[in-house]
């Protein structure tokens, strides 16, 4: 797998405009996009720091994912996001190496990335996502 | 503060031999360095993704941090850190902007760093370091 820099980090949020306002007021990051992924049921908003981006996610939907860690877990990191040149392969050649997949095929996440996510059991607790932007190609 | 990019990612890991070669075989990442840094009764482990380190935490002691962090909710991403230019000022900064430090001023991290925490009670769950590089300037 060729991973080129960390595309994102995914961060659980229980309210979207009290906290861009932390991450704007406390690391002078300026919030660049917000946009609702109904497939995911969370809105999301969007900060640059340096090649990779923080992704605030908020619930919808009390049953969605994000809803569900906040749960269990609180607010805080969920999940982590690599760059790779292609998200087909880089999948297959994962799940041909034991890891178990969230979604064996691509699907199209937040900003118009291709995405897929490994399943946390099998990578050490660290929920993983793989990302391909087929718009820098 | 003037954050440049995201330092590194730390995770939690409970065998950190295993969690190399795990992130070595999947990712295709290569472990530059291994260093106890006993001041946080911890074993890291290196790996660069572009700008932006993995740093794997092996607890040498379940009292310590990342022991305790594994015990109350398992492996996982433990912080993500960030790079600014001046520490002591960074640090001053963000408490005078209401949010609570575990460090109120710079120590000694691994890699030479210098490190300060600020306490996730008030970061909506993210522990958050930041950290300075002496020998980059």
């Amino acid at each position: 797998m060729n991973i080129s820099h960390i595309e994102h980090i995914g961060i659980a949020v229980k309210n979207l405009e009290e906290s861009i306002l932390y991450w704007e007021k406390i690391f002078g990051l300026k919030c660049y996009a917000v946009e609702e992924v109904k497939d995911q049921k969370v809105k999301t908003a969007f900060f640059m720091v340096g090649q990779t981006k923080i992704e605030l996610l908020e619930s919808t939907d009390p049953e969605g994912p994000i809803g569900k860690f906040i749960e269990n877990k609180g607010e805080g990191i969920h999940h982590m996001a690599f760059a790779v040149n292609d998200l087909e392969k880089a999948l297959a050649e994962t799940e041909t190496n034991g890891i178990r997949l969230i979604d064996k095929e691509p699907r199209k996440g937040a900003e118009g990335l291709h995405i897929g996510f490994l399943h946390p059991k099998s990578t050490y607790g660290v929920l993983t996502e793989l990302c391909e932007d087929k718009n820098q190609k």
